[in-house]
């Protein structure tokens, strides 16, 4: 197995980009892409696309050999991914394993999702697909109910606040203002937050992550070559995924995602670190409460805790642990098949100094945290700088 | 990398399914390929999962969890893989990569598609999106409709008629009549082809495979360990895959897929031989054209040679070349992402001397071929028997 590594990185705007379709969007990052690693579209060996459900937003599946005509990559394989709102994760996990492989060297990873183009329930209706369709959905509950049932119990079992799951979005909409590429470029206050109208409760609208259309796209190569294109490549450490049912009921837990843990423990493991060597992390806000999750899940904070660190600072930009100086999917946006690669495109431009307002001082290895619906796919991937 | 082979094979019977739903078409398809490989759900380290529009057809997407929980494979790793109607056999070219990588050892690579509790409409409305959605199918027409296109092309540059295409049905139907788990089990006569309901001028009701339900699945290993769980591995010579433009305008032939050429030409050099060395394939008949073209395509016939050699009947079973044993879509059904897991199924039952009476005798080397919507996506795949 070879070692693997990002050599290019490129996103769109996230935001509701009415002019602009899946074909465009999906153009517009992958050429950002290979003019970041110096590279043209001959190149490319292989591509992975993730993409959730653009079938049902804009009547399109069969999106691989799509994206791969549209960016001049004639001929190659190509494979769309999905795995819900970690469909982006997981095209970057299966491009790790073909270039780790030795089958093809140079590859291509996009995330899309153009999700405008429909009204918001018929959205709604579409990403309630990432749930047991027939044993959850189809008896009347939507994702921010699962995620509500999810913080209502933390909030029972550890004393968790309305106030406290509200810094996550006050946070994350703070760095979003540093970050051209997200949906917001507006602070929100603790009181905004808290006083927006309800959506399940205790999740409120600013507490949910909004409907979004945008693309992101990374180049991957084997390490060894991965200089010849690059002066700062970003090396794969670990690259890990796991699973659990998709229906709540059938969990032993819903204050934590056992998908995650999983994925986090074998992640670690396979890079030979541990928490405590991580500077900064993206993880998948979906909800406030997702967040809180994600922290404990991952191993920084012991369950139950992430909610006072978050509402103390530790997690803010710079502090003890930054987590989604992106603005992470609330405040950056959720285009649910690209979020997972932009996680990616966000920590390798921090690994390589390059985020501007929001760089975090010191950054060396970075973590992303990609989950599918309510946490039926958790997809994890550990960063370095080499350079 | 390493040499990759299959264990095990499941199939569920192809048809209208009405009494069973997606999860129990995977759930008994998965089941019996365990079985078959004499191993049990805790021996799976990954999962890779063919669905085409479940999205559309049953409202589910995340089908790659939800059948790792379905068949008890708990926690591992899964993937959803989709390039149309050739989503199966790219899943069973995510398998071998994996595989191949070293990252994991024992993958399980499943098919299925659950297409009859929409209208025939509304199928066809999902399954147009395997086309380029804004540039053919929104202007009016369907996927009858492109293969017409390609059909009277062929027509007017070879010579090739309707009783040659027709030939092509009639063959498929009497292999299936002899596979227990094809969708159609009578015996079609050429001039009830010809007489059937004209679809798109030239391909009638008959040329057109159907609307189906089912699933395949396939046990992948590496091919060294491969001994320890089954008398009869099938070793995978070659997978390759390749892509070409959603939209038939932008090609500069439509009498064959640049796509399936691409593929063979990378198999053949991969396996390291010539079409006269296959004995047999499963090639993906949507259309009676579309099997003429794909024999041609993968170098058995000349380019305008192979209507002429299918009605004189050169690609009947243990003619020649037995081409759609297992009923091909035509006979044995379409469920569009089980599809190419059951090519490769029907291959290695085959090659293991297990196929009763549509056996081929002394079969040793065979293919699949798997196409995505009217030729954007091409796999092909060539397998032979190592005991």
């Amino acid at each position: 197995m070879r070692e693997v590594a990002i050599i290019g990185v490129g996103l769109t705007r996230f935001g509701e980009r009415w002019e602009h379709g899946l074909r465009d969007l999906m153009a517009e990052a992958g050429l950002n892409a290979l003019n970041d690693a110096n590279i043209s579209s001959d190149d490319i060996e292989m591509l992975y696309g993730g993409v959730m459900a653009s079938g049902r937003f804009v009547g399109q599946e069969h999106i691989a050999a799509l994206l791969a005509d549209q960016l001049g990559f004639k001929n190659i394989p190509a494979v769309r991914v999905e795995n819900a709102c970690a469909s982006g994760g997981t095209a970057l996990r299966q491009g790790y394993i073909t270039v780790a492989s030795g089958i093809h060297d140079i590859v291509a990873v996009g995330g899309v999702e153009k999700m405008t183009d429909v009204t918001t329930s018929e959205a709604t209706t579409a990403l309630g697909g990432a749930g047991d369709q027939e044993w959850e959905l189809a008896q009347g509950i939507t994702f921010p109910g699962l995620y509500a049932l999810m913080a209502k119990r933390h909030m029972h079992d550890y004393g968790t606040t309305e106030e406290q799951m509200a810094a996550v979005a006050v946070k994350n909409h703070k760095n979003a203002v540093k970050n051209k590429y997200a949906q917001f470029h507006k602070e929100i206050t603790m009181e905004e937050v808290l006083r927006s109208k309800m959506v399940a409760d205790p999740l409120k609208v600013f507490d949910c992550s909004p409907i979004s259309d945008g693309a992101a796209a990374i180049i991957l190569a084997p390490l060894e070559m991965a200089k010849k294109f690059n002066d700062t490549p970003i090396k794969i450490l670990a690259s890990t995924q796991a699973t659990d049912s998709l229906s709540l009921a059938e969990r032993e837990s819903i204050t934590g995602l056992r998908a995650t843990q999983i994925a986090a423990e074998k992640a670690f493991s396979q890079a030979k670190l541990k928490p405590k060597d991580i500077n900064l992390v993206e993880v998948h806000d979906c909800f406030t409460i997702a967040e809180i999750l994600a922290i404990e899940d991952l191993g920084f904070y012991r369950k139950g805790k992430a909610a006072k660190a978050t509402a103390d600072g530790e997690t803010a930009l710079n502090s003890k642990l930054s987590v989604n100086t992106s603005g992470g999917l609330k405040g950056c946006g959720h285009p649910v098949g690209a979020t997972g690669v932009k996680q990616a495109v966000e920590i390798a431009m921090q690994l390589r100094g390059e985020a501007g307002e929001r760089q975090v001082s010191g950054a060396e290895i970075g973590m992303t945290h990609n989950v599918g619906g309510s946490g039926a796919t958790a997809v994890v991937h550990i960063m370095k700088r080499i350079n």
